[in-house]
């Protein structure tokens, strides 16, 4: 039996990571994007790649998209990362590191893909639980996104084809995907959490990435090997 | 008074130069927008420095995204254009120059960094008319992505703000763009408008795009410098 083909955005992070796993785990042959976007570290893109090739996905493509000509964003700019903000700070305002529209370019850009491959798949790994703060993670966005994308594309207008997003993680605590990430057998040492690693590329521990996934752990009672290694 | 910006989609064609100086007569601020996204012309993303120069756009940016790494087109891939094709033909099918999810890409794009600025129109020379052929052309793709970019936002989320993608074109015949573009001063010789130019740059004469123009120039009872000169 073919397998149905998806994309699947992968930022080399322990969200997007799970989410591909979880694909491939559903049984789709997994075609994983990742976007080189001006991030200012390219340890994602390298953790992306091992991550890539570890949970079997069919095919690995970087595709750059320099958005730091738009500047704007904690990571695509010369501004601070926030650090050690309270879960309540981090629910009630949209951070720093939000970059414009980047969820709506980075499924664009896994909707070309996806239609040059014939797959009707999208996975991307949103949350909207701990990390509310983002526009373009929430249910609303995507759903809008994927009535646009229908319009948008050869397949939707000539066949009716439907791109469906996928986005298992989106209702998960954090708690939830590290252990949806460990019975997956996701590697946690290849998955890169971090706004703002040091030269050797380990955890800040105080960004508002690190304080997440270090709560996650804690809250799923197991230990994070990039931390305690 | 300050004048409201707008992010203005620019190929360096007839339509989206014309667009442009439309944006500008307007009243809007412009900020041009190019994508080299692996298109096998680079004389067209010349032809846009200089007409956004020549139009009076406040900034040019040309963002580097290699579409070419999923191929699909026969503008990234290495298929052969389609030439002396009818009216007919043209119109009846989605033609190999399509560009898999290509507006939905440059939207996002030119939202992103509408974003960043503070502006809240995104102008795009789309024509719906004589070229009906491509899915992304259509109102109802661009009103679904209208919808969609309002969620994709922090401005749109926190500010209610609305994000306008103008289409001034869109149910313009070819001939009228012509005509259009003449009394805003767009000067021809600088745009460029076909999928095959030898090396050179001068026009096949003979793809959809050369033969759409040159209908056009006809029915508006103008001569093309391009091709008289």
């Amino acid at each position: 039996m073919t397998k149905s083909k998806a994309v699947c955005l992968l930022s080399g992070g322990l969200d997007s990571s799970t989410c591909l796993a979880y694909a491939i785990r559903e049984g789709f042959e997994a075609y994983a994007l990742s976007v080189d976007y001006g991030q200012r570290h390219r340890i994602e893109l390298e953790a992306a790649a091992r991550i890539a090739q570890a949970l079997g996905a069919r095919q690995h493509r970087v595709l750059k998209v320099d958005l730091r000509q738009f500047g704007g964003s904690a990571l695509t700019d010369n501004l601070a990362v926030p650090k050690d903000r309270s879960a309540d700070e981090m629910s009630h305002e949209i951070p720093i590191t939000y970059v414009p529209a980047r969820n709506t370019i980075f499924l664009s850009l896994a909707l070309a893909w996806a239609e040059v491959l014939g797959a009707f798949d999208i996975f991307v790994g949103v949350n909207a639980i701990d990390y509310s703060g983002y526009p373009d993670c929430r249910p609303e966005f995507l759903a809008a996104f994927e009535a646009m994308a229908k319009l948008a594309t050869r397949a939707g207008v000539e066949q009716g084809q439907r791109f469906r997003i996928h986005t298992p993680l989106i209702a998960m605590t954090k708690a939830g995907i590290v252990k949806l990430a460990a019975s997956l057998g996701v590697d946690f040492r290849l998955t890169h959490s971090c706004y703002d690693p040091d030269e050797r590329g380990r955890p800040c521990g105080r960004c508002d990435s690190c304080i997440l996934r270090s709560k996650g752990f804690a809250e799923a009672g197991l230990a994070d090997p990039l931390v305690s290694a």
